[in-house]
């Protein structure tokens, strides 16, 4: 995969990236969700938060942000959707798309719903491979009037 | 895009299509949206109700429909998925897919879910563009027994 | 399609097939939905439940479950999202994924959500056809703390 392949093969390729991303986190699996981002990579999933940067940094959020779930097992998803890809004039790709969270409890057949998001991200292929520059999530529900 | 690319490169640019087209009638940006069907495009959302025509048309009928939501604040998702597409005799591409609308209020995390849809889009290959000849939703809720 | 297609080619054939199995399923064309499968397909859809095997054997699990909705009319619809796919050593293909399940009843217009569940399929290229050699599901709620 290079920068300058088709666009149908970095689409299918972000689509791909993004469905082993989601599983990685969702797995817990924090020092590989970091390494789908640049070395200097900055992830930014809470608003009001300044985002966190580098794999250390990353890593260090995804477990401070967790730490909500130590005593409240959860199994969550994230459903990424609607994905609108763009080329950026510096050669990095501009995605924007819907994330939707859902968080199973042990026992409970219904998830709860939500938060739902707009992602916006800037990807780069680094090495023949996908990787997020930068992540910044807004949450629906924060918006004003 | 011509109606003679590869059946991999049309499902992409649909996919594509589709991530832009919902996130600007999620934005409330009717115009544009309306500037994703042909002129002559035809766009039915409710049942019962005749499809709107023509961009002016579209654009009509989805601030009629919006109007609800003046003294409701929300931020409206759709997300579509499970897309069947197949060529047709005419040249042009059918379209099948699920849509799920998620309604979020402001200081809601959890959005109202539904309803589940059921939508048949035509689409055609215009000036390279992917447009919408038509798009028919039925809801979930409204079967027969 | 054949096994030595691109991997861009395969992802949407993926794609594609996923879009038209889960509408046969969710329409109750079990029959259709059981060719999806190789003739010594597996799918194991209720953690617990051996797998059922071969086209008679899955038509007669998917009978067999959806009695339950005998009195109960009800339409479902599956929602793959994040798919992961892989090519394996022998050819064949792992492809893991999210699945929601959604069910809604005449005049609810908000569908029950869930379960959640994760998805582990083994695909093959027969014929030039993509086509499930196995389903494995695991339901997020089954989790051990």
């Amino acid at each position: 995969m290079h920068a300058t392949a088709t666009f149908t093969d970095i689409y299918v390729a972000v689509s791909q990236f993004y469905g082993r991303q989601v599983q990685l986190l969702d797995s817990n699996r924090f020092e590989e969700y970091a390494q789908t981002f640049t070395a200097d990579g900055e992830f930014q999933h809470t608003p009001g938060v300044p985002p966190a940067r580098t794999h250390t940094g990353i890593i260090e959020e995804l477990r401070r942000f967790n730490t909500r779930f130590d005593d409240d097992p959860v199994q969550r998803r994230h459903m990424f959707s609607m994905l609108n890809l763009s080329r950026r004039e510096d050669g990095a790709f501009d995605a924007t798309f819907y994330a939707l969270v859902l968080t199973t409890r042990p026992g409970g057949k219904q998830p709860v719903v939500g938060p739902s998001c707009l992602v916006h991200d800037v990807l780069v292929i680094e090495d023949g491979e996908v990787r997020n520059r930068s992540r910044r999530v807004t949450h629906d529900h924060m918006f004003n009037l």
